[in-house]
């Protein structure tokens, strides 16, 4: 008799590859490493009792982002969702307006245009960046905005659209080129959610510094974290200016008086946060190399399977490969909760792409293009092991 | 010849009699103390990776605070403000809704209110606790509202009123019984702002447990510090879970998927900043007797000036005395810059009390009661040092 072979038997061979660049044991998604200055730095920060929102550490933080990632300024926030949200209202966005943001996200983009009282508009994703498709968005604008007095104004819900945000899924950039010629034509602020692709480079410049200011993430998850923090880059002091003024209870420096000019924000990283921070920052480009052997060996562990294969970085592209992604292809389409399941009972953590943001409760009205990429998207991404640790070395 | 006493020969006399309480040197107004804990926990969280928003010293900083306060339940967010924007969501508030506030308060309370979309709306204070007046508030409510299918209204602008915010200034706690019975007639929620009150009881209860919903906070500055941090206390169960869920980005529990069902926020605290609350806990007795013993001394030095006396916890409650705080009178009134002045060049840290709210730019246009408690207040009250570590001991 002919053994047929379960269709699924490539389920196991997937959790073997994986498993072959993994090694045994329960597998994290992503965990941090402290094996640099860590201890030393947050000690430091403890001995002088300046743990709190003023201290050297923020203002070094602060510097040495700005270095390493070319930002003219960064201002260091409690998190990305209060960078983004500050960002945002620098950028102009205003109650009621619109902001564009990819359905394909994770919910923080989102809330942060919610905590401006804007609403956001959801626009398709590209298959070759898994960000923004400039092209798919300015067939989606010409269709549905019209300029008024040089804005552009959403026909359909009389609103206007003020801003329009890529963010960089999973460390990939998306074309950045592209995006802002559109954004030009339409005259949007352009805001980067760069919460995940730090140390990642668009034509050899970092993410985040394309837009008129982008954000970044330093939660536990992310490449570096800080505990929970995020900070806004920007290359315009004003605006640099402004992002500390807001993020600082909006207070205006005096020997003692309490004057505030606008209603500001308790958002400032406190300097204990800070101090993790610049001991993480020093060991970055190790991560990111680690980071990046490990696509490759996760590659070729995966080479030659017809149901998935690993998400590359874009062309002109150097990704940080914050999280490895595959893609299920062929007859691997409609079998991403299988594999999930099969990955994760075998101490293999893994994770399916975000839901939709128009399929979310709280934006389910919100305007949303067409979005047949993001929706392919979602139902064929997956998130693999991707800590810096499992690739090793210094 | 006579020579006749400078009338500011005071000032000079107020120095001496605070140095005699804190020795020589630069003296802080407020700075925290790391001697127990504080290392060993923050090392261990460092060393466990767990940093971020989840892990075992935010759930064990919950449930300490839950003792030390008496309150069912608490809520660890990233600071004071965050926690009294969603206490203020869950106590009802609406966007275009009144919120009560005291005029003399740290920004930080009418911030909430608008980051809640709603208008704070002034009332003064009490000369006996600094905190908000119950019989002013009444008489006040009485010619400005309108009961409307149950539910105060505000005659004059047409909007519901829905919470009342007594804010413990300096930690004295406010007339809890009279506030309570004013917001009971008005249907009114009453959502304790106890950022400073940490420690403080009120007929022997703590503060922050007799509204729905009570707030603190462990900024810098404040009796016990996570370098930024809050939280939220209620006995309500079912509230508790909704701070938690609305702080966490409204994530519904799931292996894998990533739903949302509410725009929440990301406000958790993270672990790292727990694990210093978690050792500055441990000592927070010891610091809340310091910082009364500090009180008895100032008290004793300060004793038979004519023109300021120091500001003593109100009858029936026992304050932490957060900030040590002198009140001008007599002929000192009128001399508050000066004296600041004089106690600053003199290394003696000291500053007023927060400029009253309606007076700042951002809540220029909010409704107010007659201010005359506040507005004497303000010209009157001054903090000096209050560090804990100016008493000596353990």
């Amino acid at each position: 008799m002919i053994q047929v072979e379960p269709k699924t038997k490539w389920f196991e061979k997937t959790v073997q590859a994986i498993r072959s660049v993994t090694g045994p044991g329960k597998i994290a998604l992503h965990q941090p490493e402290f094996c640099g200055n860590e201890w030393a730095y947050v000690k430091e920060c403890l001995d002088s009792t300046f743990v709190s929102s003023v201290g050297e550490f923020v203002d070094r933080f602060e510097r040495e982002l700005a270095v390493y990632t070319g930002a003219k300024h960064a201002v260091a926030v409690v998190n990305g969702t209060a960078a983004l949200q500050v960002a945002l209202l620098l950028a102009g966005v205003e109650p009621g307006d619109e902001v564009l943001v990819p359905a394909l996200t994770f919910v923080a983009t989102a809330n942060a245009v919610h905590h401006c009282h804007a609403n956001p508009h959801f626009v398709d994703s590209s298959e070759q960046t898994l960000g923004l498709d400039p092209d798919a968005l300015r067939a989606w604008l010409e269709s549905t905005v019209e300029m008024i007095h040089g804005k552009a104004r959403n026909r359909q819900t009389g609103c206007r659209i003020q801003a329009v945000v890529p963010m960089h899924t999973f460390g990939h950039p998306c074309d950045m080129d592209g995006i802002l010629r559109v954004a030009k034509e339409y005259n949007l602020s352009v805001v980067e959610d760069a919460a995940e692709s730090l140390g990642s480079l668009y034509q050899g410049k970092h993410t985040g510094t394309f837009g008129q200011l982008g954000t970044l993430s330093f939660n536990g998850n992310k490449t570096i974290t800080t505990g929970g923090g995020g900070a806004i880059l920007t290359n315009d002091p004003e605006l640099a200016r402004k992002a500390k003024h807001l993020s600082t209870t909006a207070k205006l420096a005096h020997r003692w008086e309490f004057v505030h000019d606008e209603a500001g924000f308790n958002y400032r990283m406190p300097n204990l946060n800070a101090a993790l921070g610049c001991a993480q920052l020093e060991r970055l480009p190790g991560f990111v190399s680690k980071k990046r052997e490990l696509a490759d060996r996760y590659g070729k562990a995966l080479a030659g399977f017809d149901q998935l294969e690993l998400v590359r970085e874009p062309f002109e592209c150097q990704s940080n490969y914050w999280l490895q992604t595959i893609r299920l292809k062929g007859d691997g389409v409609g079998h991403r909760d299988s594999l999930l399941s099969v990955l994760n009972d075998a101490g293999l953590m893994a994770r399916p792409v975000w839901r939709l943001m128009p399929r979310l409760e709280p934006y389910r009205q919100c305007p949303r293009a067409p979005l047949p990429v993001a929706e392919n998207l979602e139902e064929t991404l997956v998130n693999i092991p991707s800590s810096p640790c499992l690739v090793a070395g210094a």
